[in-house]
């Protein structure tokens, strides 16, 4: 059993000329936990703590998706479409029932798993995420749009974009850079120009869809959910996670103090203790 | 050490005239954690679940607050004064510094201590509370306010107060009423007439605050403070505690599912194990 992410190497899965570039390591017998990554970011975007503790309680997968790093194909324009290759990518791997972390746009994307492979998934997370039509970044200040849409992001601009200003969330984002850093096996290719438009086109349609449906679909969702967010998303905005959570019948809601859109790169043990309790519990006792 | 609050006998406490009841039981050279309960409660109305849960990580105190059940005198008719006559208490028992589980307006009692007595509180949980000039119940539902005023609440009346109408919720909560039942030793008396009527006025007297100064007070707070509910308390407001949370600068919110104002007494092990976490953890990690 591999216990630390660093040392997980890459593989690889096929299904129907994919080749879905994927690292699994963690606590064998469990049901996995898939993991959906953020805007432009790749296997090596998850910070190594925030894994490493997941990983001593259950088996936890980080994959690319079509066109993303190292997955070969072209990335797709929908959140529903990467969805598609989300449920292909467990399927090639031969899980029936599976656990999903989203984060960010990938937690858009462990809604589109929801509302179109619901057999599939069991429990999910969505972390900093917002409803379909949710106008988070649109509606954010025009100097956080311009810089989450820079073609190239500098560590200052995530660190102002992830993490809030205060000088405790900024130091611990920067730790968490570092861990982040630290990895030599397998590294990354960066992402795409491609991948950030098509990513780009995914996130406009999906401030363009009818909020009211979306509020809709996820009151339609029966499995156990855990919203969580930072106290001060300045991209997606904290309050749509209260609005996930009002809207889907069976949700716990976790905020975090001083913290911003990358508050589980912040709070990495902590957020990883109330996952466990999260996915081990049967909310009946 | 004693193991279960059942089998936790009531002590008194003499301050100046006062002989406060109280019931202490749990884990030694913990810094202990005070409990407040909630409108006409005594002592017999904490789920003994939840705190035999609480107790194997904690020393955990319940007292009656002046003129309530077992404490003589008259109960006091602000929050503010019965946060005096909790820190009254505390002093008796010689502590300088201890954690506070405030539920419903006993949430609010636990503001007022931070406000008035800050250097006597570590840590705080506000449970189904609301800031200072709050509306919540003044808001309510008519049919929520009439039971919740009623001079002798049935069991159905509880269950409708404190629990969603669900099956799950209202099953759960009459598990809870069960286990409240069991206790034979130091049987409390019924609250006063006297007890209700002016917890009746403190509660119009929180109401008619300003909201904006019980706002700035909530930003001046420095201790960590976990704000907690079920999703939908119909007395208080649900809303309320978001409000909360937004407006303390260390604060975790978390908030649970298909439950009500008495979400503490339907998820006793969950919400246990959440406030183990939030005052064992250092928030930096």
């Amino acid at each position: 059993m591999i216990e630390r992410y660093d040392s997980t190497p890459t593989q690889y899965a096929e299904s129907k000329g994919t080749n879905f570039a994927f690292r699994r390591f963690g606590k064998e017998g469990s049901v996995p936990l898939l993991l959906l990554i953020h805007f432009r970011g790749s296997m090596d975007n998850w910070d190594p703590k925030l894994l490493d503790a997941l990983a001593k309680n259950r088996m936890v997968i980080a994959f690319d998706n079509k066109g993303v790093a190292s997955t070969n194909g072209l990335t797709q324009e929908t959140y529903g479409e990467m969805a598609d290759g989300a449920a292909e990518f467990i399927q090639a791997l031969g899980y029936a029932e599976i656990d999903v972390l989203g984060f960010s746009i990938g937690g858009h994307v462990a809604q589109e798993l929801l509302f179109r492979y619901g057999n599939l998934i069991r429990k999910a997370i969505l972390a900093s995420s917002m409803p379909q039509g949710g106008k988070g970044l649109t509606n954010s200040k025009p100097e956080v749009i311009a810089l989450a849409t820079k073609r190239v992001i500098e560590l200052t601009d995530f660190l102002t974009l992830f993490f809030e200003q205060s000088d405790a969330s900024q130091k611990l984002g920067r730790a968490h850079i570092e861990r982040r850093s630290a990895r030599n096996l397998d590294i990354e290719p960066a992402t795409s120009a491609q991948t950030m438009e098509a990513q780009g086109k995914a996130r406009k349609a999906w401030a363009e869809m009818d909020e009211s449906k979306g509020l809709a679909n996820l009151r339609r969702v029966t499995q156990p959910v855990l919203v969580s967010n930072g106290s001060n998303d300045v991209m997606l905005g904290t309050e749509q996670s209260f609005l996930l959570y009002q809207n889907l019948p069976n949700a716990q809601l976790i905020l975090y103090p001083d913290s911003g859109h990358g508050f589980l790169f912040q709070y990495p043990e902590l957020v990883a203790e109330h996952i466990r309790i999260f996915l081990d519990q049967s909310f009946q006792d």
